[in-house]
C-alpha cells in the first residue's frame, strides 16, 4: 500500500493521529520537499516519528518514482506531503504510477494552506482561481496571472496568490558545466509580492489598461499559517509592500469586491496599527 | 484560551496530535454539531478522546456562547468542529465573541471537505465560488445557485457542492406548539442534488435560459471523503442521479469546461464503469 499523507502547516505535532501511527509501521517513509517547509526540520520530524525519512525532491519523485514505490505491493510505503497530498500541488502522478502497478493507495488528509488561510476570517467559499506568483528574473517576468485576479475581482470573488519557492537550485553557470551545487533555498515574502504587483499596475496604467488592483486594494498577508507564531495582516495592497511578516512562508490574498460585515469584522482583528510606519491605516475596517 | 480545534473528516483518529493533547487538557470541551458529522458518534470520540464532550447545537453555539466562553480567560476550552474551523462553515462569530470578552485564542487546523475534494484529481487552485444545495420544500424551492455554477463554468472552473444537512428539525406543527420534539436528521445525496439541478435545467429550458449544465455534464460524486469506505464516482450527470454512494456525508463537484489531462486520467480511476445499471458510461473518460 501506498499511503499519501497529510502533515499540516505547523510543526510535527500537526500529523493526524491516524497519519502518524502509518508512518511508525511503513516499510519506507519518504518527505516530499520541494512544494512547501514546515517551522521544524527534518530532524524534528525524524525524533517525533521516531522514523528515518528519506528526503524525496522534485527530481527524484519524478525520476524516480518506481524506487519510491518498490515493494509497495507487499510491503507499506508512506510519502509525507506538508500540508495535504491534493492541495496546493497534486501528487497525481506518483497515484497514477502506482495504479498502473497494481499498488493500492490511501490517502491521509490535513490542513493545507488551500483551507487554512479561512482562518483570517474570509469565507473559503468566496474564493476564486488560485494564482502562483512567482520570482521574476531577467528575461522572465509574467504578468498573465494577474487576468485571474481581476476576473475573481470582477465576479466578487478573493484570490489566493500562492507565492513562489525555490528549492535546490542551480545557478546558470553550474547547471552548464553540470556541477550539483545549488543555491540556498528562497521563498517570496509578501513585501515582494506585493511590490510585483504594483509593477505590473504600473505597466497596465502605461499600456491604457483598466488595472487589476490598484495600491489601495484590501489584501491579507499570511505568514506561517498554523504555526505557534504564525502572522496575519489586513490592510492596503501598499501596505502589503512593507509589512514586516517575518520568515517563510508567506501567501497574498487579494480580496474581491464585496466583503461581508463579518469578514470585514474578522479582518479588523489583524488590521495594521496606526502608529505603524507605514502611515496609511485601515482605520475605515 | 479557546482553542477551536478541526478533527479531520473520516474518524476519532482524524484529529491531529497537536489538537488531541488540547483536547486531553482542557477544562471544558465542545462539539459542534450541526454543520458536519464524522463516520463515529460523540461516544467513539468520547472514548477515544479520554474525554466527556458537550454537544452544541446551532441554536446553543448561537445563544449560549457566553457559556461556552465562560472563564475562557482563566482556563482552557476547545470547541470542536468536523473538517476545519474556517472550512465551509466559519466559526468567526464564536471568535469575535471571544476577542471582545479578552479571551485569546487559537485554531488547530485540520483537512476540510474544502480541501480533501481535491483527492478526485481535480486541481484544487481551478475551483470556483463554491455553492450549497439545500432541501427544497413546497414553498422554497432555491434556484439561484446554479448561476454561480454557470459562472464558473465559463471561467473554466469546477463548482464544488456542499449538500444540505437538516439537523434538530422541528416539524411546522411542533414548532408551532413550541413542542422540543425534534425530526430524524436528513443529509442530501448526491442523487436529490442532481435530480434537482436536472428539474432547474429543465425550467431554464421552459424559460428559453441557456442551461447551466447539461444532462452529460461531468460530474464527480463523493461520499466519506477521508473516511475508510470513502466513495468518489465520475460520470455524467443524469448517472449521478442514479449512482449508489452509500451513508452521508456526500458532495458533488460539477465540473468546469476545460479539464486538464492529468485530471482526466485521475478523474477515469473513478469512472462509472460500463456494466453498471446506467448504460451511459462515460468511456471518453
Amino acid at each position: 500500500m501506498l499511503y499519501l499523507i497529510g502533515l499540516g502547516l505547523g510543526d510535527a505535532k500537526d500529523i493526524t493521529v491516524k497519519g502518524l501511527e502509518v508512518v511508525r509501521r511503513c516499510s519506507r517513509v519518504y518527505l516530499e520537499a520541494y512544494t512547501s517547509v514546515l517551522t521544524v526540520g527534518k530532524e524534528a520530524l525524524e525524533e517525533f516519528y521516531g522514523r528515518k525519512l528519506v528526503v524525496a525532491d522534485r527530481e527524484e519523485v519524478e525520476q524516480e518514482a518506481d524506487n519510491i514505490l518498490k515493494d509497495a505491493v507487499i510491503s507499506d510505503v508512506a510519502f509525507l506531503v506538508v500540508g495535504d497530498p491534493f492541495g496546493a500541488t497534486t501528487h497525481s502522478d506518483l497515484v497514477l504510477r502506482a495504479t498502473k502497478l497494481g499498488i493500492p493507495y490511501r490517502v491521509i488528509h490535513n490542513a493545507s494552506i488551500m483551507n487554512a488561510v479561512g482562518c483570517c476570517g474570509l469565507q473559503l467559499y468566496k474564493f476564486g482561481e488560485t494564482v502562483s506568483i512567482v520570482f521574476w528574473t531577467d528575461t522572465w517576468r509574467p504578468e498573465s496571472f494577474v487576468d485571474k485576479v481581476k476576473k475573481n475581482r470582477q465576479n466578487g470573488m478573493h484570490t489566493l496568490c500562492l507565492l513562489d519557492i525555490k528549492v535546490k537550485e542551480q545557478s546558470l553557470e553550474n547547471l552548464i558545466k553540470g556541477r550539483k551545487i545549488y543555491e540556498p533555498p528562497r521563498y517570496m515574502s509578501v513585501n515582494q509580492a506585493a511590490q510585483q504587483l504594483l509593477e505590473i499596475v504600473q505597466n497596465q496604467r502605461i499600456r491604457g489598461e483598466e488595472p487589476a488592483v490598484t495600491e489601495e486594494t484590501l489584501c491579507v498577508g499570511l505568514a506561517r499559517v498554523g504555526a505557534d507564531d504564525q502572522k496575519i495582516v489586513a490592510g492596503t495592497l501598499r501596505q502589503m509592500c512593507t509589512v514586516d511578516l517575518g520568515e517563510p512562508l508567506h501567501s497574498l490574498i487579494i480580496t474581491g469586491g464585496s466583503i461581508h460585515p463579518m469578514e470585514m469584522e474578522m479582518l479588523s482583528l489583524f488590521s495594521i496599527p496606526e502608529n505603524s510606519s507605514e502611515s496609511q491605516s485601515i482605520n475605515g475596517l
